[in-house]
């Protein structure tokens, strides 16, 4: 024992020999130090209070759902505490950081024209050599006239528009493609393009245009390109905020599905859009027929591109859990389907298309196939792990744009402006949702009834797609202009639109809560017992052979082609469904169906011969029974 | 239908008359619109890059898994695949970026001593007036001496060590807490405790001064303080690379909790230890007794700090989710869940403690009350929610390490140093396990055999809290030195003593896998039936009026206090446990006590009374039966 005690007294005196030694460029070594825990500090300052006020927003959705509070919608709650953060840590001086800024110039002297990326400072510490040290522009790349000092919270309390688009916003889509309700989504599919591919770009331009009209009035000064480029950011309505504020209401589910389906696709349009305006002017002056050809052959490529992006690594995925025994290993099989689906984003990204529709349709291909062949403890990991990260990265996100009405220096305030793009967008929004469900409803059965029209108007909820395109630029005034006002229209049209929705959908007399899950099940039952089945909310493909009639959607010839090919290809390949590829398939490719058949589907096969099958209606759904239940 | 193609039309009319109008500032414009779509490109690419290599990753993890493969670890594989990644980085220019880089100097000329925070640059863009943009100094503050051309792709891939620490390890911290297996734990929580004071501030500065000696013969210019520094950091053993290494071998528990407890522990000694070192030359040159006992006193603090409010925020949480319902709502409560747990981690590290080892005991608190409070879905989420999180954090920290060696500017390779590093941080982590172990078997039953010392000796694996804490300074040579070792430290040993371990846990004929098991089974049933409780393996807590013996460590008169306590008092009050606090409380408490007590406590009690509960066994475990089982 009292060995052990002495070996601390040794070395005590060999430290204070050493001590007498060398010292390096201490000065330097001491203010990175500092340095690196003042950041640190300010770092978890930042992280506790988002934190905290998640914590008091998860408190607070769960007393609206107890009380069954309903004058104000939860997402709106959330925008107000973001409010209100944002309004302390700007006016109180929340843990403010004192922080030095020094004005630098090139040593040459030469005028700089652009923005550099990097600059390099050369120090010299006391007792030192001359250091160089580098320094970023700061991300976002705003430009203020002010001097930043002591200003190092508002920093860190910005996230880069990047986290946004690669972090946030992927789980939240993915999560709306997965627990998707697949039927009423493709059965509106062609009324859903429509008002995607015109209704945005009648939008854009419209609200272009009207706020040139505005703007040149008033002598604002902005350019046409400026105004066009806040006109094709603000038409991508947010499927985030229309999740949010429709999902808890369990509206009818077409009605759902065309609001829905257009946020979650106009997105693509609408970053489309933007990227051809902004690179007009380096092309010519004026806009002619063949740019706007482009832009139009541009959408499509992009869009379904995407689509056929995720659509496919979804069935990758899928073929990859049939095939291998992963399944063994819930964890590991956990893990790669949330990496596989993260990928999709990624990957479409990479290449130069939209993750989001890509991320979406991956996570509609994942429900319809990967889901099946998952052990029953991923399928609920999964299901859990993608329904609370969306849910989390959600409430983060409205905090944070409410956050950033007060915290951000790369917002300039114009009411005016702010007036007239509300007038705007609205006006830009009734011309092609009245006229197109109009041109739709010449074909289409059932009809988008006057009341549907009316909530689509109203349902033009903006939120994080809009604020992250407009933040993603900030460089001159005009654009922090435009980046305050799109954080104002999203502010406006969660808290005003949102927050009245409720009673909107109870003026139109729209169906929701209950009615609407009993209407949507008598219906279904009325048609399921047309085709003999008896699993009508599985959700399952519509069988091959059924009783047509009934359902107007089902006679389309498209989405009855793709039925057939899904039940009697994509499914036997891609999942443990009972019709294997051996028996779909025509003998001839039997070597090839062999290899692609699992053992567990063998073993649903020997029991009873195809036709049997095939003729059943609910046989064609996969061999491990539902699909997805709503979560 | 005609009406409808007739507004494109329009548009395009005012379009064109609108673009002759003014412009503003396009060149700066033009440049922020570039400079953002290259970085989302890069960042895309970056992540894109990580993702697909932990897919790889997972896939080599399930191989690992299926075909017994036993030569390598998974956690080396997963290292070599990052130096793999990070070699194609370097050497093949993997997606380079053009960047601009500009030497300064300030303004007004004067010697810049420290770096600055931000500097500001004016620009003056064409037909625009001057802008000023600001420039953030790089974090992680390093200083080369190269010229930083095209190297942006090296910055993009290098994390902050703030993502390090604040993002990715408590996760896999609080999970290691979550699914502890908390007995073997707590009885060897006399032997952690001495290994990680003692144990690591001998470690420290045993490779301090074998440091200070090896450098002085061959005159490589650090100074002691330095030195000590890099004691410090290395002598934290890391809990993610222990876990990964030894959770799939199932070793004896003991040994398992002693090695892990260490690894746990030790980082609030290595973090506390290296501040303290950092501080000494700000107050005086020599080191006294005093700064030494302050030194101690500030371990004490921090350490009994973090582990007290960890502890505190699990149990407010489980108080929380006992007395309200909002376990009606699972998603709610699991977000509430992962929320508080998080925000026990940013508290600590706010106030100054160490949020790894509050995120653990928050985790110990979370598992032993909580738990029990939460709906069926949320505990099976909750429970896998961390553990999948924490394999990914786990597999992207490796990945990242091996990465770093080539991709990051700020390693200074020095073979000596590494060398001499790899012999001090051996022989003073032996200086302290052979003496400590004698120390503790003066009293403990059952003794540490030798072949559990050899293997502490062994385990010594560092992992990423000391590459997180080398890499948050590197402002001077020395400091990128000690960075650079400190990679090539952990890569070493969880290359060799990772790959090793297995066949070190043979060699020295330690039990592991399905024989540690049996052996646990075996003992815990002897045990179980002293004190008729069958359901030996819920690691229930023990009994207040078991039969003492048999089991030595139950016999210490602390844990029996803490069990005593924790049965009559901390149970009862925090989760829905059968006697409730009407019950084990004195009468006096009745008006308090029958506020704490819930419903379905009360449900419980009317079937049987007190003392029939209470002699019983098994019916001190919580009312839901199961706290946890190894996941």
């Amino acid at each position: 024992m009292k060995l052990l005690w002495t070996i601390p007294v040794i070395f005590l005196i060999i430290a204070n020999v050493a001590f007498a030694s060398n010292n390096g460029n201490t000065g330097l070594d001491q203010a990175a130090q500092r340095r690196a825990a003042n950041i640190h500090r300010m770092d978890t300052i930042i992280l506790l209070t988002y934190v905290s006020v998640m914590v008091v927003i998860v408190v607070t959705a769960w007393a609206f759902k107890h009380y069954r509070l309903r004058f104000i919608h939860e997402s709106g709650v959330t925008i107000m505490y973001g409010l209100l953060i944002g309004f302390v840590i700007r006016y109180f001086g929340l843990g403010l950081l004192q922080s030095q800024t020094f004005d630098v110039e090139t040593k040459n002297k030469t005028i700089v024209k652009e923005p550099p990326d990097y600059l390099m400072l050369e120090v010299s510490p006391e007792g030192g050599s001359r250091v160089s040290f580098h320094y970023e522009l700061i991300e976002g790349f705003f430009a203020d006239k002010r001097k930043k000092i002591e200003q190092q919270i508002e920093q860190k309390s910005v996230f880069s528009p990047e986290v946004f688009f690669n972090m946030l916003i992927p789980p939240i889509i993915f999560n709306a493609g997965y627990s998707l309700k697949k039927r009423h989504f493709f059965r509106n599919i062609g009324s859903i393009l429509a008002i995607v591919f015109i209704g945005t770009t009648i939008s854009c331009f419209g609200t272009g245009c009207l706020m040139f009209v505005f703007t040149s009035i008033f002598q604002m000064g902005y350019s046409f390109k400026e105004l066009l480029f806040f006109g094709a950011l603000i038409s991508a309505t947010d499927p985030v905020t229309i999740i949010s504020v429709f999902n808890d209401m369990n509206v009818e589910a077409d009605l759902f599905a065309l609001i829905f389906g257009e946020s979650a696709l106009n997105d693509a349009v609408a970053i489309v859009l933007s990227e051809v305006i902004e690179n007009f002017s380096t092309s010519s002056e004026a806009i002619t027929i063949h740019d706007f050809g482009s832009a139009i052959a541009g959408f499509g490529g992009v869009f379904f591109g995407s689509l056929m992006l995720g659509f496919g690594i979804g069935c990758m995925n899928a073929f990859l859990t049939k095939m291998t025994l992963i399944s063994e290993h819930a964890l590991l099989e956990s893990s790669l389907f949330v990496l596989i689906s993260y990928i999709s984003f990624l990957v479409a990204e990479v290449c130069g298309l939209t993750g989001i529709v890509s991320v979406l349709f991956c996570g509609i291909a994942q429900a319809h196939y990967t889901y099946n062949n998952l052990s029953n403890e991923s399928q609920s990991n999964t299901k859990h792990f993608f329904h609370m990260i969306s849910f989390i990265m959600e409430s983060f996100i409205f905090c944070y744009i409410g956050v950033s009405v007060f915290v951000t220096n790369n917002q300039r305030w114009s009411f005016s402006f702010l007036f007239f793009s509300l007038i705007s967008i609205t006006a830009s929004r009734a011309l092609f949702v009245y006229p197109l469900s109009w041109v739709l409803n010449i074909r289409r059965r059932p009809k988008i009834p006057k009341r549907y029209q009316h909530m689509i108007l109203f349902a033009g909820l903006r939120g994080a797609m809009a604020f992250a395109l407009a933040g993603r630029n900030t460089s001159t005034e005009n654009r922090q202009t435009i980046f305050a006002t799109t954080t104002a229209v999203v502010i406006v049209t969660v808290l005003v639109n949102g927050g009245l929705t409720s009673w909107m959908i109870d003026y139109l007399q729209i169906k929701h809560g209950k009615d609407a899950i009993e209407e949507g099940q008598r219906l279904e039952a009325s048609m399921s017992c047309a085709r003999g089945d008896s699993t009508a909310d599985h959700d399952e493909t519509i069988p091959v052979t059924m009783a047509p009639g009934l359902n107007p959607w089902d006679k389309a010839f498209l989405p009855r082609k793709w039925y057939h090919f899904d039940a009697s290809f994509m499914k036997p390949l891609l999942t443990h469904a009972t019709p294997s590829l051996e028996q779909t398939l025509p003998p001839f490719c039997l070597p090839l169906t062999r290899l692609l058949t699992s053992s567990r589907q063998r073993s649903y096969i020997s029991d009873e011969p195809f036709n049997t099958v095939i003729q059943s209606g609910m046989s064609l759904t996969d061999g491990t029974g539902c699909t997805e239940e709503s979560v």
